[in-house]
């Protein structure tokens, strides 16, 4: 059974604020939490008997058998799930060299959690290790932010940190980003290493980060020149971006 | 202002069943909402004076000025909006023969409203015009869907039908499908007509209509057979895939 008191503190890592004082986030889903378990230390897991007898030891500080229906009533998502697990955020160094090493991502404001989530399970697909995040990018701890990236969240870092000063660390190393002015991804060079810059749903990459990218790239529309939608999504950019670069490499 | 029956009405569009019996749905937004006037019938706008500073004139049977309160109230996004509307659903005569022509996209059981959306949106990007998706995919007017498409909705059409019956009567046109254990994209040859089916975000393709699939590929993860997440969010496969058939063919 869930405490009142248990219930209420895990309602409470909805917010930002709450699981940065307490140093915890929330998952739920049987899949989402399975590839958590054993690489984050897990506080607490709350799960149904048909997850339990799939899972029978997970490592866990305290696990709990419990209702589909109190799941339903701790649940940041108010989606039906099996289980649900507090676990540690984990302290990540700061890894500034791996742009030198290899492709990573930089998130300008990408502000849906949803969409972070998303580029984050496409950045593992893709053998994207590193991501750096704006101080204004979502938190990847977002409840939703956790759920879209259906686990990648465990092999993937995400650094939070200023994009400007970074890039500036980082003049030896290929920076692209995309823009409707860009140049045609299909013609251009593509390296093994350096930095993807994404910008936000609405504005784009701020013009800050903008004159700091060295390659700016375009995934061209079809046909060429017809009067589409403006732009892709965050997320579905990044991908079509990520998947030329390592067709390149393949 | 906004009456008591008005809000009421604009709510109850959230409801599939109330949205197919009173033939409308709903847009929220500036972006999609100008998009969409002009193109479908438009019984409703409701706004707040920025944008009818912006758009003057919208094409529309009754158009009222009201506060962002008000907007927020009638929302069903419950993110702040500068417009909203409501317009008839076009009724579209079944297309058929389209996937003879032109590439085309088939969606068995896309459940997430927003995967829709953003599907609809870079399918207009692609220039991709006609969505085949089966009954049990999510409506595309729903509102999350609408929002997701960012007005993509007025330029790509999608038809439900049942996908089995449908790829019985297009057995001579190329059918697509990504799989785990498919053939690498970028080895493929690729046409210009015919079928791409994706599948439900859980399950993928249904048996029934995997069988009528005679052309089985696959995104390479990387590096290649390294262990990551086990797939894409089905929005950025989509991406990836039909990325992929147009840089072919430019």
């Amino acid at each position: 059974m869930l405490s009142k008191s248990k219930m209420k503190f895990i309602r409470s890592l909805e917010l930002k604020k709450r699981r940065r004082e307490e140093h915890a986030f929330m998952a739920e889903g049987g899949k989402t939490v399975r590839e958590l378990l054993g690489r984050f230390h897990c506080r607490l897991l709350a799960a149904t008997p048909e997850f339990f007898a799939r899972t029978p030891a997970p490592e866990a500080d305290e696990c709990l058998q419990v209702t589909p229906d109190e799941l339903l009533k701790a649940s940041l998502l108010c989606t039906p799930q099996e289980v649900l697990a507090v676990f540690d955020i984990p302290d990540l160094p700061l890894d500034e060299d791996a742009p030198r090493r290899s492709l990573c991502l930089a998130l300008d404001g990408v502000q849906d959690p949803g969409n972070l989530g998303t580029i984050v399970r496409l950045a593992d697909w893709f053998g994207i290790e590193h991501v750096y995040a704006s101080p204004d990018t979502a938190d990847v701890f977002n409840p939703k932010a956790v759920q879209a990236t259906m686990g990648a969240i465990a092999r993937v870092q995400v650094h939070y940190a200023p994009l400007g000063a970074l890039l500036d660390r980082l003049r030896d190393v290929p920076v692209y980003g995309t823009f409707l002015d860009g140049r045609n991804i299909y013609h251009e060079e593509l390296s093994g290493n350096g930095l993807i810059v994404m910008g936000n749903e609405g504005k784009g990459i701020s013009q800050e980060v903008a004159e700091k990218v060295s390659r700016r790239l375009f995934v061209p529309n079809y046909p060429p020149g017809r009067d589409t939608s403006e732009s892709l999504n965050v997320a579905v950019a990044t991908a079509v971006v990520c998947a030329e670069f390592r067709r390149r490499m393949s």
